[in-house]
């Protein structure tokens, strides 16, 4: 068994948001099809995966790089034979080959890419969802059969006002979301504050509310921020300060009190241990963020899970970044505790099944063989185009 | 005045070497041409720069976001009126936007390489070598005559022998230098001691050698290396471990005692400051090196060097990574404490103008407007073609 050949192509994102540090105005992704010559249902099994959102694509690092170095590989040095299986250790050391140590996203983004979609190729080539093939790989072998959902929500948007930010959170009640969050840091702190009491007074309290601040705030801006928001008693404060100004973090910890998230801006093992070190965060209380297609991939997952155990952090205290079928896949599959999603915000490349529904927070486990991109037509057919 | 156009191409490097993480065979970087309307001596001022050697060519960045990012601008608003030149803040700015915070060698590199070219078409602009210019804007407008410079060497070769490795040392002595330092890391720790014995033989002492191990060792490995190598009394042990564990860091430096070296492969003010916290370093005693077209250019290394002084630093304890013509400008605009030199190593990309002289271990500060590049034959052809 082999890999045959490795496609990739930037999409841009058609989206018109912001939140407190960038717009998304000409965001793209790169989307990739990993073409196998192993025939399931006539036809050769095909991973596909994307680079997530928020980091632009990588075509170059993929076609220069990543894609070269693995297919002039020994097909052979790439397959795991006990398990009669591709070897996602071996590819991901065949594309590392050359590169020099730290300052991983320029090329985690493209690798993680490539290395979702092989996983995609080997959960189709065992016939199973992706989440079943990460929990035999990972963990006892079992995944829930769903998994709670919250609404990424409350961007900034032109034209907002207070009755069209409760509307839109009315809205995510009625699919059957039961926890949502929202942007802040994006205005000043009182306006910041009038919109999160705007929000709650659609809610039944702080506990179906946590805020982020995508990292746009001071050290001495984010300790005014812990001391006003502090008595909403919010589900979790997400990145207040830049991502590696552990110092900082640590501060806001203390000065808050309340959970703190970060981490979606961390792409290395090295990272999130510095993350565990130095930050203040407090297993059990904090949660950890991760993006796993622009963090080298699922093995890497592993990895940087691994490592937060020996800090004394479980897999519940994780959660994927991306609302996405490729983070509800490593939800369900390393035991997270919960999964993110943006309806309506980034077109195709937000969303689960077409058919999937939340009911009571709670998103159905896919059944699909793989990642399931097939279930998500708008998607799949961008893939599909591009594996022709 | 305005930039009118900005072009990049990317090179292969022709080198053969390895150190202990990995080989050069496939390294490329990319060359940068600004040009200007700003006519001096009858023909457009065109800033020139490339991305130095370890990390490869970025062009898809530069051609996608940094470039069109800066053509699109007001031309006024990235002039400084007041000085009558280009603001490289403003540019700094301009390619920044659209882009989340941390990860940065992602774009660092473009950006840094379009920032140092936009300072040479600036010091060009103004008629000075840019090591006076960066003197001006940073320091007291005053730059040394000449700059303490070392040789980068000792790397592993294939078919190397004891005699080699002391003729090429020799060949050092012989050609001016006074220090020189060697990779450690890739062989067995005992090997590793008989390759630093054998290259003592030809050398003054320990004084005159310092080594690095490019983030090769293990936490554990690095500590047998400091305890072995530690009575050599050499000038610095470089780059230990990986480049942001800073707690190992911190143990090899208690272990070690001697001076040690890292930075060449953290790219961000926010990285710098966690070495400044974390990993244990010495002001006065460890040195710190930085890779300034890799880390967002010249305005970032004033960054990293006042975030340096806050924590005690001098601007003495820093050494520019990349032995050419732009390391040196900032070595002498900025006071840093030496330079380094590849002498052969990465062809056209490394070393000094063709008429430049290592004297007693100092190397002359170049007298032309900009980098000098115009004084480098072979590495200037490359431009001159790019520019065409």
């Amino acid at each position: 068994m082999r890999i045959t050949e490795i496609r990739e192509k930037a999409v841009k994102l058609d989206v018109n948001i912001r939140n407190a540090v960038f717009a998304f105005d000409d965001m793209t992704t790169s989307i990739v099809a990993l073409i196998t010559d192993v025939v399931r249902d006539g036809v050769p099994v095909t991973g596909f995966a994307f680079n997530s959102t928020g980091r632009y694509a990588c075509g170059a690092q993929m076609r220069d790089r990543f894609i070269p170095r693995i297919l002039r590989q020994d097909p052979d040095s790439l397959v795991d034979e006990a398990r009669g299986n591709f070897d996602p250790d071996a590819v991901l050391r065949a594309m590392m080959f050359g590169e020099k140590p730290a300052g991983d996203l320029e090329r985690s983004v493209g690798i993680g890419t490539i290395e979702v979609a092989l996983w995609d190729a080997m959960a189709k080539i065992e016939g199973l969802p992706l989440h079943r093939l990460i929990a035999d790989r990972y963990g006892d072998g079992t995944s829930a059969d769903s998994v709670f959902c919250y609404v990424g929500g409350g961007w900034y948007s032109p034209g907002e006002t207070p009755e069209s930010l409760k509307d839109e959170m009315r809205g995510y009640l009625d699919q059957g979301y039961t926890l949502v969050k929202a942007k802040v840091g994006g205005l000043s702190i009182d306006d910041d504050v009038r919109r999160i009491e705007t929000i709650l007074s659609v809610l039944d309290g702080g506990h179906q509310l946590a805020v982020d601040a995508n990292c746009g705030l001071s050290p001495a801006r984010a300790l005014e921020y812990a001391e006003r928001l502090k008595p909403f008693g919010l589900r979790w404060f997400e990145e207040p300060v830049h991502p590696v100004d552990f110092d900082a973090m640590s501060g806001f910890v203390a000065a808050y009190g309340n959970p703190a998230a970060a981490g979606e801006n961390l792409f290395s093992v090295e990272d999130f241990r510095n993350l565990f070190r130095y930050a203040g965060f407090r297993p059990g209380t904090d949660l950890v963020n991760i993006d796993v297609p622009q963090s080298y991939g699922i093995g890497t997952c592993a990895k940087i899970l691994e490592t937060g155990r020996s800090f004394g952090w479980a897999p519940a205290s994780f959660i994927p970044h991306g609302g996405n079928q490729m983070s509800l896949a490593c939800a369900l599959g390393f035991g997270m505790g919960m999964c993110e999603a943006y309806p309506h915000v980034f077109g195709a490349f937000s969303g689960y099944a077409d058919g999937a529904r939340v009911r009571d927070g709670y998103l159905p486990a896919p059944q699909l063989p793989g990642v399931g991109f097939e279930g998500q037509n708008e998607l799949y057919s961008l893939f599909r185009d591009l594996a022709a």
